[in-house]
């Protein structure tokens, strides 16, 4: 398939420089500084070289990248909340030209996704959203094909920072603080937190499930958030002596979403430790299926959506 | 789907019972004892009830399945080695009438892989097979979204049975042959248990994936095979004082399988309880995804049946 990508962060790199593999094309990537569109493919290796010297990716410009032949709008501009734009008229955009779209980015999936999925049923293309929840666990996947009715609730932690900064606590009876500037000196925590440590990243992924099961009615608003910047190190020390720690857990069903600390046993599952993910997914039939794995990384996210593009109908 | 199912054991007759629940149709089933065929359907229900009642599923007959129009073939019978027979020849039959093969015997899939590519490769009905592998844990078709060639090495428990009895030696500190027997009263363990205690049941499903990553080339004989029938009830006390304990763990890569009982940590993902599987998928670029859920039962199994069917393309 051809791709074209929005966005050339850590996650529009990686799906450029790994598509080849996956047997993909890219005729296209842009970001704010510019575009670079070639219908014969563009040539990843100097578009990236450019972009890590700091130079635009190409002098090309987003509507040239519209206009362009290309089979799959791969959308990795930055998540924003409310009316999720400017990715939502990307891919309203993408739609209308009857062309397919893959997410990376959460906004569209978790504040608009009544509106996507009409956009889609009047489109050729479909829309698939794998990396938007959980990195390289392909949770959406398991779930639509266990089929969405067949699955009751979906519980986990997803989101690799605050996971990191309570398993560092926990480890070495540090302060809140002083562990949060770790995760920034080591760039699993960005200089801005704010969406990592309040829950809301980790509430728009639980959205994102819910709109699943429930096949919509879901936005950021629905889901009560609590995150974990209010936790003392004394509170980690108390759960341990009970044989427990404190991770930062969502749970989606049909009804209702909800992220907030808990308490869970020290050796269970949800107890993953360091930006490791886990999810549990409770089914009718089954039980509960539980996975683990990188929650967030370029090249991680890059292989949800690669693996979404491999599932797409031709054209 | 109208699907044609082959096997009327614990796993034929939860696909019968829940294929409407996912939106197909049973237009026929057949045991050793006689086939129901219906092309508007057969009565799932009443055909479930003779079957408990002792009577002959119906008064049709194999061939009569074969000339009914189907759409999937589910091919549930009992595994077998080495010719894999009768199944293979049943998948052989559906794949020459271009019909689709959904199976949960892992025979053909495990000894006679390349031929059954063959076949597949001159029908226009497709092959799969995630039954075959870990119960309702989605292993095969994680593996395929995340493309073979990205996954180096698939690790885990992948024997329910064998699990089960090695938690309970550790557990309860008795020995071998007690848990066998309370394995066997519970339903845990066959009337004849070898395949599961000796590690071949095992062996199958890491030879099934040796297969997928390397695109045939193995079967059973390749397989290095250690069961648990004679770890001492010592040997899980002297683990246990180093914080470790015993599961029989499998491998697959593209160049071996093998199945031994193995020291893990005690709190370890790869130390999962009861009758628990669990796998580890090692990827290049997304680096290691564990997937656990209930490996066995019947309607954990058709549950993988049934994805299977949602994922085959319109013939």
């Amino acid at each position: 398939m051809k791709l074209a990508i929005l966005g050339a962060g850590a996650v529009g790199q990686s799906v450029a420089d790994l598509a080849g593999e996956y047997g993909h094309e890219v005729v296209a990537i842009s970001d704010s500084s510019g575009a670079a569109v070639d219908p014969d493919g563009i040539d990843v290796e100097r578009t990236l070289e450019r972009k890590a010297g700091g130079d635009p990716v190409g002098t090309d410009g987003v509507d040239d990248v519209f206009e362009s032949d290309y089979d799959v709008l791969v959308e990795a501009t930055p998540t924003t909340l409310g009316d999720a734009e400017p990715g939502f008229t990307h891919v309203e955009r993408a739609l209308e030209d009857d062309r397919h779209v893959v997410l990376a980015n959460k906004g569209p999936v978790a504040e608009r996704y009544d509106e996507l999925r009409a956009l889609e049923a009047d489109s050729r293309g479909s829309v698939r959203f794998e990396a938007t929840v959980g990195g390289a666990i392909p949770v959406l996947s398991t779930i639509e094909d266990a089929t969405p009715q067949a699955v009751t609730a979906v519980r986990g932690v997803l989101n690799g920072t605050a996971n990191f900064i309570l398993t560092r606590m926990a480890a070495e009876g540090l302060d809140y603080e002083h562990v949060l500037a770790e995760a920034q000196d080591l760039g699993v925590a960005e200089a801005d937190p704010t969406f990592d440590v309040d829950g809301t990243d980790a509430a728009l992924k639980f959205v994102i499930l819910a709109n699943v099961l429930a096949d919509g009615g879901f936005s950021l608003s629905d889901a009560t958030v609590e995150g974990i910047q209010d936790i003392p190190g004394s509170a980690l020390d108390l759960a341990a002596e009970d044989g427990r720690t404190i991770r930062l857990i969502g749970e989606a069903t049909r009804e209702s979403v909800r992220v907030s600390p808990r308490l869970v046993p020290e050796n269970g599952a949800l107890a993953v430790t360091g930006t490791r993910n886990i999810v549990q997914i409770e089914t009718r039939h089954a039980g509960s299926l539980a996975s683990s794995g990188r929650g967030a990384g370029g090249p991680e996210t890059a292989t949800a959506v690669l693996s979404d593009v491999g599932r797409l109908p031709e054209l």
